[in-house]
This record gives structure tokens, sequence and C-alpha cells, in this order.
């Protein structure tokens, strides 16, 4: 068996890829919209929508039943076959046993996770041990590897990176976080730190880039936010590397990296001089399709050892 | 074998203990002063010390050499054998080799990580696989069990979690971490924090429970920051528990648990009504030593899986 596939449930979209089991390259993709809430004969929608682009997928690959990664919203089961608590939206993913579904060897897990195990597997951190990676949209999520193993914790709910105090008197967030770091850098509150006056954090960085004070001051005080909360995940955590991607870090490119880096620098604690770098992530779009494969080809990272 | 020896090397005393290997259980134990800075024939005399507490030990239980493991400042080299990094004080720590000058079996550990391995042997972490414990003291110290392991991190660095950004506008600490939770609520800070009115948490809490309001006021806020502390560790970690130990938390009981609980369940996620229990440290001033022996005695537990 050469491939597998790996899909990326998202809100919007369901991403398919066909991956080299060796490589991690991705051989074919296709996609397919999710169509949250439609239902077929007593089915997600969406659900149908997965097996249909893994068959598809096989047919182009000559080979089959392949063994399937699923990336999707929401806390994974230990057990890595379902979903176990994503309240709100994606109807139906809840409990959804895709080995069952799919009747292939499956291994599913929490979006942010798969994303991790695709910088690991051929991105920023190829062939690292201890990683935290952070993503900066809309939210700000996160997830770990600690001794080359990706962190799930007791419900699956560790890597939460967005979700850490770093102004204790702040405002709660989605998460009854106070002050957190999704507060302070996350596209969703962009409109209240500039006080109305820019929508997104694309029209803060392209006002700070042509001068305004203003949006230099916001912009300043969310990447000193930033590098207090990634100190402190050294501290906590002590990776080889912390990855920063997402929208806001591939749009703000060095905009926000040289800033970042100088911040981190005054703020980290260099035991006998040694720094941990932070890097933008690469490994792109399909990052979390092939994170997947990487978990179902590599159980032993992906799964809790007690399973 | 059924016993071996437990070191705790504090920069005031030896602790020694001879302990049940099965159980955990301290069969007997001995002490002797630190005397940093004296050396007897070019070697510290704490090593020395150290060397004759574990032949006594093993005179006492009529068998050996046993194992020995050696818990002390500093962070501890991945191959467990000594403590890599140490600066400005326990003069000669760094890079003694403990293994070579004792001629025994060692696991040398960081002190807090022994203390963690401490509860998780015969404490309040018995059997559990995710945890994490914090020290309130002098300052904060910490240190994070993850999925059955000790976690180490690239340099040693792991679970460092007084050092972490409550306050990100906060005055640096010793570590450079901004408005850090060891600021927050060690002892060290505590003359600031009460502008000058209590030269100790002791005399902070006994103040506040006698009704003083600028003593309660500041005892609340240190309690907010580390319940956002906690409540941010929740969302990074996703222990089983969380631990809190050390003479600040020992000294004040009730009087810091119970709104520091109320206060982490306002802060804390609690996906599918999941809430994490804040509990006290259990194993007492021996739980260094005894952590210090369930490491050599269970070296997957506690080293590096990549040695």
């Amino acid at each position: 068996m050469k491939h597998a596939v790996g899909i990326d449930l998202g809100g919007t979209n369901i991403k398919a890829a066909l991956v080299n089991g060796e490589t991690g390259e991705v051989v074919q993709h296709r996609s397919t919209a999710t169509r949250d809430g439609e239902w077929v004969d007593g089915q997600p929608r969406f659900a149908l929508g997965v097996r249909s682009l893994v068959e598809e997928l096989e047919a182009v690959a000559g080979e089959g039943p392949l063994p399937v990664g699923l990336s999707a919203p929401g806390l994974a089961d230990s057990s890595g076959r379902c979903i176990a608590w994503m309240p709100g939206r994606m109807h139906g993913l809840e409990r959804l046993d895709w080995g069952d579904f799919l009747e292939r060897r499956v291994a599913v897990l929490n979006d942010a996770h798969a994303a991790l195990l695709g910088e690991v597997w051929t991105g920023a951190a190829k062939g690292l041990r201890h990683v935290c990676m952070l993503t900066l949209g809309t939210g700000v999520g996160g997830a770990v590897f600690a001794d080359g193993k990706l962190l799930r914790g007791a419900i699956g709910r560790a890597g939460h990176l967005g979700h850490v105090t770093v102004n204790a008197t702040g405002v709660k967030d989605d998460f009854n976080t106070p002050g957190s770091l999704e507060r302070a850098i996350g596209n969703q509150s962009v409109g209240e730190r500039g006080e109305g006056r820019y929508e997104t954090t694309h029209a803060l960085v392209a006002a700070a880039q042509a001068g305004d004070p203003q949006a230099q001051d916001v912009w300043s005080r969310s990447i000193r936010d930033l590098a207090a909360a990634i100190a402190s995940m050294i501290n906590v955590l002590d990776p080889e590397v912390v990855i920063v991607g997402g929208g806001i870090a591939s749009g703000a490119g060095e905009f926000l990296f040289e800033p970042l880096r100088r911040q981190v620098a005054e703020y980290e604690w260099q035991p006998g001089g040694h720094s941990c770098p932070v890097v933008p992530a690469v490994a792109g779009e399909w990052a979390g399709a092939v994170g997947s494969v990487y978990a179902v080809l590599n159980p032993e990272v992906a799964c809790d050892r007690g399973q």
C-alpha cells in the first residue's frame, strides 16, 4: 500500500488528498462543498461527500480500500475514530464513527492537531520532536508536539494555545479565558482593538505599513502580547521551534515576524544562551489532510499511549 | 532489590530517604547541611555528603549498591546523569556525572519534576497520566506529566509554570517573562504587591483573614491571576488534575483553595461539562526524594523517549 487518503473536513469545504505514504506528497486532490445541516436518508450530507471523495481518489490510485486520515473541528475521541465534541455546527459529526462509516482504517483528529502533524511530516518541523504551533486567523488555534507525540491531554483539549490569558484584567473570550491571546491578535477582535477603524487584520496591517500611527500602535500591542504568550509557551513546553501560521501570519509576513522575533528575544528565558526559533508555517493548505494521513499511518504518534 | 535511595539536594540541606521500591514508602531518612561553596580535595562537599548518606542508608537496608534518584535545582541533562545547567549557586553541580561519582545506577532530575513524580507515585495524582503541578513559594515552580510521562522538552526546561505571562504590560521577572504568575503570587513580590505593608505572604493572608481590606484586595488579585493561569494551562495541557503545593498553599489552605476553585470555574472552558479539579499537594516534604526514586526505577517515565 503506497498511498492513503487525507480529508480536511471544514465548515465550508471538504478537501481530500491522495497522499504518498512515504513522502507525504499530495498526488491528487479534490474538494466539494460541506453543506452543513443537509441530510440524506438520515445521514449528514458531508459524510456521504467524504465517502465519495475517498472512493474517487482510490479509483485514481488504482488501490483500495486505503487508510483514511480525517481532520475536523472539535475534540477527537481518544479512540481516533470520531469527533467526540463539536456543538452548534457540523451537525451529525459528533460521535459519527468514521471507521464504521467508511469501512476503512481511520484516524480522526482535531484540525489544529492535524495541521501540526502536517508540519512535522513535511513542513517547518520536519524531524523534530518538540514543537508548538499557533494559527492566527479569525480565532487563534494551536497544537503541541511533545517528545515525539501529539499532545492530546485527558479529553483531547490540549493545544488550545489561543485560549491562554495574556491580560488577566481583560474581558473573557468565547472559552471564558480572560484577556486571551485570541482576543489580543485574532481577527475577530480587530474591530474593538482598532476602535472600529479597521475591519480586518489585513486592513490594520496595510494601514500600519502606510504609516498610520494608531494602526502601528494597535499592531505593536498585538505583537507584544503574542510575544509574551510565545515566551510563556517556551517556558512551559520547551519546544525546538514555534511555528506561526494562519491567514494573519501569511498575509503580514515579515511585518509580523521581524518585530515578533525581536520581542520574543526580549522576553525569552535563554538558559545557557539557548533560544527557540519562531518560524512561519510552510505545509500550506493541505497541511491538515497530509497531517491526518501521517496520523493514520503512525498511530503511535497521534493516539494516546494508554489506548 | 527491594529498596532505592532518593536524594533531595537543596541549597540548604541534603535530604536522603531509603524508599520501598514497590510502595514508595519512606523507610528511613537522614539529612545533612549542603554547605554550598565548600570543597574537599577538589570535590564539592555536598557531593561527598550525598555519597555518605547513600552508603549510610544502604547499611540500614543491608542491601547495596542501591539505585539512586537525585533531585536538584537546575536543568537536568537528557541522559539523566547530571544537572546540565545551574549557574550562580550549587557550585560544582553543573555537569557532575552522578553515575560515575556514586558508581550506581542513577536518575538525576530537576527538583520540581521530581516533586511531581512523587505526587504521581504516592500523592494527589496517583495513577493519573495527565497532571500539572504548581508550587507556590518564594518563586513559583511547576512541572507537567503528559500522557504518562514527565514533560522535559528540548533542553529540560519544560514545566516552568511560574514563568507564564498573566499581565503582558507588567514588569519582567528574573526569567524575562513580563507580568508573570511568579510576580503575581510568589512570596518574593509580596512587598511590592502590598505596597510594603506585608513582609510575607503569611502576613498578607493573616491580615486578609483578620478583615484588612487592602490585604483582601491584594490576595484576591493574586488569586484571580493564579486562576487565569490555571485555566490557561488547562486549555494548553488538558490535565486530569491541577495540583497546587508549596508553602503558600499549605499555609493558606482553604483560604486559598476555596476562592481559587470558584475563580477557576469562572474561567475554565468546560467542553461537554468536563471540568478539571484543583487539589492540594499531599506527598509532603519527601516528595522530591520519593519522586526521584520513581524516576530511577521507571526510566521510561522520566527520560526522553528519544534517548
